[in-house]
Formats: structure tokens, sequence, C-alpha cells
């Protein structure tokens, strides 16, 4: 048996994320040792406590992590920064800290100054997920074949992001390393611009006159269902993921509508060429990406 | 055994759609006596002899509708009224005209006034689909569970909307009647919109630089993924929706921009309170999509 990646590994805010890395740890013993997990919210203790997903667990933040090789952070972005700067002082020398963030530039900014030089910041973004939340909605193969963005600070220790890199690969995802900025526009395309899309639609159908909100309800064709199945997501999630990003999300949505003035244009003025050629680029990324099994 | 809802039953363009009313039809032999088949490209009439959908099949079009009780157009929207022009001389006294378009008042406005005093207009709109398309495609419970909304023509007789309610019935589909111009607010919000955005966001990601679009690609969250899902439709049907429901989509369009240009207000001002409602308003939605049992 080869040696543990860890021998403790310390989870704060076993939610969605967080409790699909301690499941599959528990599917895979000898990986990380001891699991510690610290959550203030006193329901999801008793939830993980129920679902076994720890060795301890605590509400008390400090004495969680004093004791781990690496510790994740899995709560919402806007908490990331204030709670490192909480447990800080209580860090082992020598520990990885990471978290699993779908935004970077506004978390690293906020968490920089106050990281201790004796540790090393090797933050992930596994990106994966469901419309679901909360330590239930746990999976333990949901990394399984998807990407995890290592943004390792630049004064991390090379051994520290080969861990971060090995553990990752243990859930099933597949790495890259990449620079924060570049992260934050990917990201912002690829995820947060399509989620603000949903939730923005869902709005649009929700101020409709009653009666026809009902019938938007009723015969939701399956564009408009998928949509909702997006909107279902997290607001506290992504109203941080919304704020952190802001800059990158701008942006994109900017060229967006710029987008989709255009195309309120061709259909106006019925220039088929316009239309045919915006429908068939979709066409065309949608097999790339089938190229790409990604879909 | 019951009697035939109908002896003969003429399928003009057998796509995703036409192919998919076939495949029931020939699951639930003794519903239609006889199936005759049209379409104007040998390839297509090619596929439907090998996958043996029809009776009969044939590219004239004069021929295929003269002896049936009804003719069901399965065509792109832009060529409903084109085609019901052509076959018009050549329907039997008496018949039912019927089509599965997604959108009614332009296809209405043109095919009325060429529409005989012995013909009854019964369309339908079958809200089901996939993102593929032509006879191959075709699936036999595509439209179990899901809604048929029929827009008959005021001058049609009881007995022939009767008929085509108990023929959608069969097929598996709940059925609503409508009035034409409620069904076109109604589908440009729950299918066209959430197309349009699809196919514009896909365009977005494409004019990305090249180094950042295969990164794009590469890490499609499922957020992207859901779209591109969408996107993967087919260009001509999709383009003469756009063009023959133009001005209940400009206007839902036009509620969405302003809806999404509120949003990037409060991301930029940092109105957390208007973001975390605009998020809850899509679970709301969902939730009551769920409740639906549509979801």
């Amino acid at each position: 048996m080869t040696a543990p990646l860890f021998n403790t590994l310390c989870v704060i805010g076993p939610g969605l994320i967080g409790s699909s890395v301690l499941r599959r740890l528990r599917a895979q013993p000898g990986l990380v040792s001891r699991l510690v997990i610290a959550d203030r919210d006193p329901a999801v203790l008793d939830r993980v406590r129920c679902l076994n997903l720890g060795d301890e667990i605590t509400d008390n933040l400090a004495k969680a992590v004093s004791g781990a090789d690496c510790v994740m952070l899995c709560v919402p972005v806007g908490a990331i920064a204030p709670v490192a700067r909480a447990i800080m002082p209580h860090l082992k020398s020598g520990a990885i800290l990471t978290d699993v963030g779908s935004t970077r530039r506004s978390v690293v900014d906020a968490l920089l100054p106050t990281l201790r030089d004796d540790i090393a910041y090797v933050p992930a973004h596994p990106m994966a997920g469901t419309e679901h939340s909360g330590p239930d909605a746990g999976l333990a193969d949901l990394f399984e074949d998807r990407w995890c963005l290592l943004t390792p600070d630049a004064n991390a220790p090379q051994d520290a992001i080969d861990r971060m890199s090995a553990f990752w690969r243990a859930m099933g995802a597949r790495i890259r390393i990449m620079d924060i900025d570049h992260h934050d526009t990917i990201c912002a395309m690829v995820s947060h611009l399509p989620h603000l899309i949903a939730f923005t639609i869902c709005g649009t159908a929700d101020t409709l006159a009653e009666d026809m909100r009902s019938e938007v309800l009723d015969f939701a064709a399956s564009g408009f269902r998928d949509f909702t199945r997006i909107a279902a997501s997290d607001p506290t999630m992504w109203r941080d993921i919304f704020l952190n990003n802001s800059d990158a999300l701008l942006s994109v949505l900017d060229r967006f509508s710029q987008d989709a003035a255009s195309m309120a244009k061709a259909i106006r003025e019925g220039d088929e060429k316009t239309i045919v050629e915006t429908i068939s680029r979709g066409r065309r990324i949608r097999r790339s990406l089938l190229e790409n099994r990604q879909a």
C-alpha cells in the first residue's frame, strides 16, 4: 500500500462539492488517513454525522484545522477569504491551503495579504456540479472525467502543486494549471454567463401576466426546461460568483448583448443569411464539443 | 376493433416530427388504415422506404394527397403555406388539412386566402422534439405526455377538431385548444427565445480569440453544455420559426434584454438584494415546473 497523500484533510463547508470529495475519499480509503469536517451550521454537521462522512466533525474551525496537512475551503466564493483569515493563525506550519471556488482574482487579492509564508496556497476549481446543494447532494463520482483547474500561488512549492494535482486526479478529474485572470475569463464565458442568462430568462417569464405565467409553466418546452434546471442553483453561491467575477462576466455579457441585438436586427429585417449563420455557428460549437468528448 | 380515425393519412415532410408520427402509427395499427408519405428529396424517400414507415412513398405531392382523409404538413414553418397552396387543388373534398408548425399567425395569414371551403384546417403544434432532425431521428414515444396545441380555423367543423384531438391523444399527447396569437406569445417565451439565446451564446463563444475558443470547448461546464444541446437544432427550421414569429419573439427578447441589463447593473453596483431576488425567482419557476410534472 502506498503512503497516503495527506495524513489529515480538513474540509470546511461540506456542501455539494465538499461532501462529494468526502464521499469519494470514503470510497478510496488510504488516500487520506483522517477526515476532519467543520461547519458553523449545526444542521449541516448533523447531516454529515448521519452520512458518516468524516472521522471528526466540529463547529470549531480553529481546532479543526490545527492538525491538518491540507485544509480545503468548500464555502461560497465570498466566504473564502474571510474564513481563510479566521483560520490562518491556527494552520499547521507547512500545510496546504486550498479551496474549490469558481472565481479567482478577487479571492486571491483578498486572501494573499493574510497568507503566511509557511502555508502553500493551491486553489482548485473542479468544473463539476449539479443544480442541487448541501451535504446530501454530493456524489462520489461527481468529478469523474471533469476538468479541475489549479491556479497555484506563485510562491507555492512544486511539491504542494504536485500533491493537489494527484489529489484531484484521485477524485477522477483531469487537471489543468492556469493563470488566474485567464481562468476568470474562461469561466465567465462557459459557466457564469450561461447561469446569469438562465436566471434572467426565468425572471422574464415570471414577470408575464399571471394567467400567461401558468401557461408558460404548462407548456415549457424542452428549451425553457433546460434553462430552469440551471436556474435552480444555489442563490448565495451564484451571488458570490457574479460579484467576485464581475469584470470578466460583465465583459462577456456585453459581447453577448451585442450579439443578441444583432440577431434581433436580423430577425426584424428578415436577414435570412445572418440568422442561418448564427444558428450554424451553434451547431459547429456543438460538434466541436462532441469531438472533445465533453457533451 | 374500433373504426380507424382516418382511412388514409398523408404525411408530407417525414423529418423528426413526421417520422415520429409514422413510427407511432406503425406501432398502433388500426388507427390509420393507409399511410402515404411524400417528400421532394429522394434521399429522404430512400430513408423512409428503408425504415418501412409508409404504405405508399412518392415525390408526387398531388398524387399523394388526392386520396387522403387527412394531410399533415411536417415541413419547416416557412414552407407550410407554399406547400398548402400547391396541394390545395388536389385535396379530397372534406379532407382535414393539418400541420405541426411552431408558429401560427404568419402561417395562417398566408394560408387562409387559398383555403378551400370544403377543407377543414386544424393545425397542431406538438411541443416535443430533440436537437436531431431527419427521418432517422424520429421516436415512437416522442409525444408521450407532451402538450399538443391545436389552433383550429374558425370555420373548421367540430368533428374535424375532435378527430385531430383524438389523433394526437393516440400519439400520447395532452391537448389544449388555443387562440393563435396567444399561442405565438407563449411559444416565443417558452421555446423560441431560449433557442435564440442558445444560438447567440454559442456565437459569442465562437468569436473569442482562437486560443481561448479551444479552451472554451475544453472547459465547457454543464451550463454551456446544456446551451449547446439546444443550439444543435436544425438551422432552416429555426430560421423559419424566428422569421414567422418575429413580433412575439422580438417583444419577449426586448423584455429579456431589459432584464439582463438590470442584472448587469446590479452586478456592477454590487446590489446583492437584486441579484439574490433574480436567482431566487429562477428557483421558484423551477419548483413550479417540477410541481407541474414537466421537468
